[in-house]
């Protein structure tokens, strides 16, 4: 897949970064915590060290977990009264903001289609301020996030 | 963050889903493997089981992943002498496809910025063919991917 | 590996199904977790995390976590100005309580040995009160995990 | 949960470190690699990749992966025709050998208990040749691990 010649960078507008970004954080939050013992109990705090989390990565501005338990099927009994962090339970949001550009997205599980649905929900912006490549600079100022919650 | 109204969808091109989708797969790939033992023995058929892995995601045509377990810094010994796949270790090319939309993208360790870079290295196509969101549409006909090797 | 006779199950006791619970917890925290970002602000509250998650797993009565990202090595600039957690970073010690036995199990980075060691630091407890297996019995009764703070 | 005075170390036989050795080893595999992408056509070799990282580990002499994609529900359609392995997928057996000492453990979904159980089901051996601790000495001999398949 290595092409002889070195590509020319693609133009990709800000926007055009904003999306790819915003799949990498969705991607990456599916894959990540999936397994992780959790209850009704915990769910709450899990929900929130895994936004303190994303809210370290770039260009995010908001990020809003939560997680349902009770979405994993009926409960074991006795020590077994607990389950493990499953695709069903995942709700998350994330806002990434670039200058004057927006892009919202979630992953939420459809029941319909038996699949974890990621998909953009609003984009907003001129896609103007076109970069050579997305993340491909180290910006020295500091992100600002301000969290979902 | 969830609006009062519901939003109404954004106006997504194949071109801009599949930089979101893009953008999945890449953050999917970085939060699912890490800490998995590997050695330079086994690190081809590990990069095999995560193409393969990888492929069977929607719009994935070609993937390429590449193992380096000598970026792991020096071996333990004896018993020690494996390693647990960390970032450095990681290259991966992924190509996804639309109609004739092709966004190519890949994840290298920038020693530079000491940092798991993820960038768009190739956009192709119109952008034509306007989805009112990414992914939401469950297509029946087979996706067919030919695969990086 | 599946003998054609049943095998007969062996004789464990107390003390030794702890050690081998020990051993599931450790090897479980360590491959949860790798890859979470975090920095020096939201180590606290992941380590808290992951002793709330681990405190709902059978026999554990305490769970002590420390995250020290300083360890994972010079941070990027900028935007790339956080790490992603690594072996190095984590320090766990689990005490794990059946009737009488104890056991009292550690994961730390050894740097002599460039390897993630988990320990048995502690074992108490007469073994007596056989088990036909580890963890074959759903108890009806409830654990009460004194979480460690 | 750090005690005042050093602990002092306790006398681990090697059939108490084999013990916690296994469990180890099976709580890291079910954390390490739920969320992967999986189907009929890839579980074998998904299975072939996480056997040959397992056998990479201190003791393992024999490690067998079943994953069993039909046990994960209803599939979805089209583009979303595959699964994310799941605890109800996998069947796991692993065998550990320390001199003349064996344990055998295994990893098995139990929809009675709704429940991923671990458990010991062969131990050998006169757990003679004491050792101070778990993991604590790096031997300079190779492990020769004869695989399961």
């Amino acid at each position: 897949m290595t092409p002889a010649r070195p590509l020319r960078e693609p133009r990709l507008s800000r926007r055009d970064s904003l999306l790819f970004e915003a799949g990498i954080k969705l991607g990456g939050i599916f894959h990540q915590y999936l397994g992780i013992p959790v209850s009704s109990r915990t769910a709450g705090s899990l929900a929130r060290a895994i936004e303190a989390a994303v809210g370290l990565q770039p260009f995010v501005r908001r990020v809003a977990v939560r997680i349902h338990p009770e979405r994993g099927g009926p409960l074991g009994r006795g020590r077994f009264a607990y389950r493990y962090l499953v695709p069903e339970m995942l709700e998350v949001t994330v806002e990434l903001v670039d200058g004057t550009n927006t892009v919202v997205a979630n992953l939420r599980h459809r029941p319909d289609l038996r699949y974890p649905l990621m998909k953009v929900v609003q984009v907003q912006g001129s896609g103007l301020g076109r970069r050579r490549s997305s993340r491909s600079t180290a910006l020295p100022r500091r992100r600002r996030p301000t969290r979902a919650r």
